[in-house]
């Protein structure tokens, strides 16, 4: 058993918090949960240090053999180990969990995003293995994402790096964003984006019908209920629907040419596309390498991979975490 | 005197190579050049290893004092010290330059690009000492750029990174770029691009006038030759031409809005214009923050430093080489 190769991954989510102890493999030995809620942000760590304690016990693990503790929450800042407003969460921002929750485990605590943990996880157990240069992309509610550089993270003067989601895309239709600006990616390439342009899709299939947009034709097309859901996009590009499958094959359109102009930054290896929307990696994959060929500047083209995820969607979370602990 | 503290930079250019040994504070204590030529790249790098023994041996320095050779050159790769299809030099590419110099010299030499080179240059001795993460961006014939994240200067899987002039304005007038593209960064902000600018400002001002475009009427105004150059441009505005002045200012808008994209990157603390062009800083300065804060988002706005190179424009070349030599 090599030392130090365990770490403890912890996803904090709104509802439940998810943790488990990870091999050196990456294999979970063991996890559990609690829910995501206490009297106080104190109580609370309390609650989860003593869950951890007993994970750790009843695993027969030695404690000396941990290499510390990773945990992944939105909002949470790298660089400095806080929460910083996190709206999801019972408790007042800011919140210092990795100083708070290293005192109570007497252990190093790594504390990144959503998106920066999956990246990590994906570097030390996932489909960038051997990488040293990638940029992973979660196609989720929103897009975040998360850059590894040299096998590094990239974290930023103050830990905002990589929110490739709010890049703004060229030639847009001037989609609003949540963050309040428009045409941002995460308005094309987010599940609801993906609804948006499925709909639009399939008004313009029915209005080409019958001459004029008709939105309640849109619900009696096939009995689908709207607003349409990225998965009902996915599902109906499976079934052949070719308004679904265009919809999918702009989306890879519009991550095609993002990933064209991230290619300049830091001439990555390979992306990875991580999150629910990555699960139409089929229909998105030809015309994402087509655009990406047909916008990259020639030193990038015919060179970058397109990957998705090789890490089971039912533990991404616990070992993005754990791998945060893992990091230079 | 600190062990290894004194390093010699070398910058290749297209008719002659300057070098010099540069003192831990970045003082270049001598330095000379010789003519970029020689029957074969060979015989060239013998000359110049001889100019550089010659140059360590009458600086008194100690040999062992000086920590490695770096260089910089066009078209040089950080990841394995090769010139590839540098058009400018005598000799067919690829050079391996790094390696060649390094077995005679006996000491390591890193090579890169200039815009790297410029980026250790600023982060060693200039502007971004103490820095552990900006973004350099010369704007000079074309627009290139030095990336650098915690510390480390980006190279990328391929040691392209930091391309950032190919990278595609939002709402650009499609102008073509030398890459085959168009409306690449540089198409605006280069000193060609600026001199572009400063026409169409021009022509409108004349079609204003008389109402029609006359571009011999362009020549009369004020006796400026056609075409115009960036240095034109820069002296015209410092002399108060409302033209020249609008042309810098739409160059520092069309820079402040991709910044605001290059921050969602790496959350840089500062951006650095180095090159002919960031001469005309204090004309593009207002217009450069504006487009930045209103198109960036919420997270970098406010936060991010614009400055301009703090190192001698003469010694630029000889230092950021040198920088290359004290990277990690």
């Amino acid at each position: 058993m090599e030392c130090k190769s365990y770490a403890i991954g912890i996803d904090i989510g709104g509802t439940n918090t998810i943790f488990g102890l990870v091999g050196p493999e990456g294999n979970i030995m063991t996890r559990d949960l609690i829910p995501t809620r206490g009297e106080t942000v104190d109580d609370y760590l309390s609650q989860l240090a003593g869950a951890l304690r007993r994970m750790i016990a009843e695993s027969g693990a030695e404690t000396a053999a941990i290499g510390g503790i990773g945990l992944g929450a939105p909002c949470a800042n790298y660089n400095n180990g806080v929460i910083e407003d996190a709206a999801n969460l019972p408790w007042p921002s800011p919140i210092p969990v990795g100083e708070m929750l290293g005192n109570m485990m007497q252990m190093p605590v790594s504390v990144s995003n959503d998106a920066n943990a999956a990246a990590m996880g994906e570097l030390i157990y996932g489909a960038a293995r051997g990488m040293k240069d990638f940029i992973l992309l979660t196609l989720g509610t929103g897009v975040g994402s998360g850059i590894v550089c040299g096998g590094r993270l990239l974290t930023g003067h103050r830990g905002f790096a990589g929110e490739l989601g709010h890049c703004t895309v060229r030639d847009g239709e001037k989609r609003p964003c949540a963050c309040g600006r428009t045409d941002c990616l995460q308005t094309y390439c987010s599940a609801s984006g993906v609804a948006v342009t499925a709909q639009q899709k399939l008004a313009r299939r029915i209005s080409g019908i019958n001459g004029r947009d008709n939105s309640n034709q849109l619900r009696l097309l096939g009995n689908i209920p709207l607003p349409l859901t990225a998965r009902q996009v996915c599902e109906a590009a499976d079934n052949g629907a070719s308004w679904a499958r265009e919809a999918l094959e702009q989306t890879g359109e519009v991550l095609g040419k993002a990933c064209a102009d991230f290619a300049t930054f830091s001439d990555p290896e390979a992306f990875i596309l991580f999150g629910g929307v990555a699960g139409a990696f089929r229909h998105m994959e030809g015309a994402m390498r087509r655009a990406f060929d047909e916008n990259a500047l020639g030193i990038y083209r015919k060179h970058v991979r397109f990957l998705t995820s090789a890490l089971p969607a039912a533990d991404a979370a616990i070992l993005g975490a754990a791998a945060l602990a893992r990091a230079d």
